[in-house]
């Protein structure tokens, strides 16, 4: 049987702008788990012909496919008929679900109306999959050997419905698969085409290695993958990766770059403050959206006029006046400042022009100084990020959280 | 020219988990803009004959096809190998486009590497659609009177490639057509189900009156329409809704919280200052998402330690020993000792618990403290917000910028 799946979801609220259809992200990560690939999701409005076209296709291409949505009472959830048209079967009603949509809606002091049966509805010869957080349940058809699984459209009865139901039963069916081995790492200072460039000249990967990249402001993701029996040279490719691309790597394996920089510093039992101007507050937004960051994140300073920054960090008129607010030394007068008045052992701060308005030729939108500071000593890096004020403030936050691990592992 | 629009989304990400696929939800609502209607979205990977087979089918049923992502410098950056294949043409270097790379690259002292210049790659006859926040160009190849478009697969591409060239495009094609009118309410401080009573019970909207609703954390938009010679009966509808909802709406068009509220301070000619603890900086981060912020908003203490609380701002170590950190003395310690250390006309403070952990019987997960001070008196709401920590976190920022908002207009 193969292992490829699709996805059939269903729902005009999905093509209309007014729900994010998540089915494919949830389904693709919880069916990889078991050794499946999601290949393809079609998403449709509740069209009876055109589902019951798109179930057809997908039957030609692979064995296990997932229709979700539409399983609901009123007169727009066509999922079922749909199926019946396919198999040209009939829809019947499970006795046993029936009776459970007369229990659930008895405990609520509700009466089942005609309309409500409905979703005691299930296709002729299919297995009803009881839904323990909802009403409608799931389905499973099979056919000559393969399978069709209806799941109900709310996110929370979907992934019930799944993990009850569904992974047993495809794990039953598949066994134990060899899943591919894949290593992850995160990296941060080098764009995905430098990574590129750097990894041709270096003849990597070798031919029996596949790799893939995912890039995000600050972050590119290289992840390497072989098939099981290939473990070794994946070990020995992840290896070789690590050395060509050196403290650039900030992790090996899912984590955001707070949670990293986060561990750091309560496994070294250090507390960080941090004085942010172009930002406004996302640094610390995101180290605090770690829990427990508490344990080693004391505060800030939101320094975005420049009296705060002179009041709260001790920043000089003078300096600001000569060198303006956007300047190395104004970054070491807020990095040092913040991190001696909130008593820290770490401190960042940035100060940038996020733009749009604001940038000259001398200081150009999306230039930002980056300084870190300790007990011994302030480093600071210039920068000059691309894109727009959004785009500008998320890298520079991520560069800040870079810096700061660096400065940790004693890399600058 | 058929009106129904097919959208495929590439990417491997998309359907192993990695990524949610966001472009069905913003193309959907955007083509509905314009009287246009997406009736499918096909998520692929990166399979150069899966595409290719993809869009021939969308050929056959419609005349306007989307085809997002695979548009970068690597090897599985396909889609444009794929409408070669389907049209029979030559993958070639458009000239400007390669301009734009060089110049682009040139701004931040890098240069193209060759693998770089394959962004600069178009099928052969089609038009480039110049990409102004990022590097690889959309496309437009026109074949019979049909249109298919080729757009970057990161959302801020899309969205401006989108905007600054495909709606004009689509505009100029389809002509001016007769788009339902629209009004946008957007409410804070009732949720969907307490809406849905209220206007249930008051017999609203009138028959001739469309109504829609999409909810999210502390906003739920709504929306009523009606076609363009029932101007004068959605005039009068709107008029009810606003006198129904009250102040809970805070804005009558699309705009966030944050750019009310910093409207709102601009033309009074006021300045804010912010002390956070539970949100750690999302409050100035929001406030600071706008550009222009910098006219009203003077900055912040992210008091997350207690420590920086009583040092920062003059919050006693006795109220925080008898009445805790989550607490009302407390908010209103530091909506006054911000206001005032800073020399601002207007503070905002919260302090809550943003879970998972540190919640008790008496002071739960999500129990948050709100509070707004200016020059006549402190007002402070005591909430309790579902969800997890993000939610928690979400939920206090809109609220704490929707009681700023209430106390500006007088109506606490």
């Amino acid at each position: 049987m193969r292992t490829e799946v699709e996805l059939i979801s269903t729902g005009s609220e999905l093509l209309s702008g007014r729900t994010l259809n998540r089915h494919a992200q949830y389904l693709g990560e919880e069916l990889a788990r078991i050794g499946l690939r999601l290949t393809r999701d079609t998403t449709l409005g509740d069209d009876r012909t055109a589902i019951a076209d798109a179930v057809r296709s997908s039957l030609e291409r692979v064995d296990v496919v997932f229709v979700t949505g539409g399983l609901g009472p009123t007169v727009d959830d066509v999922t079922r008929d749909s199926l019946a048209d396919v198999l040209n079967r009939e829809v019947v009603t499970d006795e046993e679900s029936l009776r459970r949509l007369h229990e659930k809606y008895a405990s609520f002091d509700r009466t089942v109306t005609e309309g409500a049966a409905r979703q005691a509805l299930i296709v002729q010869g299919a297995r009803a999959l009881p839904n323990s957080v909802g009403v409608s349940p799931g389905e499973l058809i099979e056919i000559d050997g393969r399978m069709i699984f209806l799941l109900p459209g709310p996110p929370r009865e979907l992934k019930a419905v799944f993990q009850e139901h569904v992974v047993p039963c495809l794990v039953e069916y598949f066994g134990s698969r060899t899943l591919p081995e894949e290593k992850v790492f995160q990296v941060c200072g080098m764009g995905e085409s430098d990574i590129i460039s750097l990894l041709e000249i270096n003849d990597f990967p070798p031919e029996e290695i596949d790799i893939a990249y995912c890039a995000a402001p600050g972050r590119v993701e290289v992840r390497l993958s072989a098939p099981h029996e290939r473990e070794d040279e994946l070990e020995s490719a992840a290896s070789a990766l690590r050395s060509l691309l050196g403290h650039h790597v900030f992790t090996e394996d899912r984590r955001a770059m707070e949670e990293v920089v986060g561990g750091m510093l309560r496994e070294r039992g250090v507390k960080l403050a941090t004085a942010e101007s172009c930002t406004g507050g996302l640094v610390g937004e995101r180290i605090t959206a770690v829990a427990g960051s508490s344990d080693y994140y004391l505060g800030g300073i939101i320094s975005y006029a420049n009296k705060v920054k002179v009041a709260e960090l001790g920043v000089d008129w003078a300096t600001l006046a000569s060198d303006g607010a956007v300047s190395e030394a104004v970054a070491r007068q807020m990095a040092e400042g913040v991190r001696e008045s909130l008593g820290a052992d770490y401190s960042i701060a940035v100060t940038g022009i996020a733009g749009p308005a604001g940038g000259t030729e001398e200081k150009p939108v999306g230039l930002v100084y980056i300084a870190v500071a300790d007990k011994h000593r302030t480093i600071i890096k210039k920068k000059r990020f691309p894109g727009d004020r959004e785009w500008i403030r998320l890298w520079t936050c991520q560069f800040a959280l870079d810096l700061l691990r660096r400065r940790l592992i004693g890399a600058v």
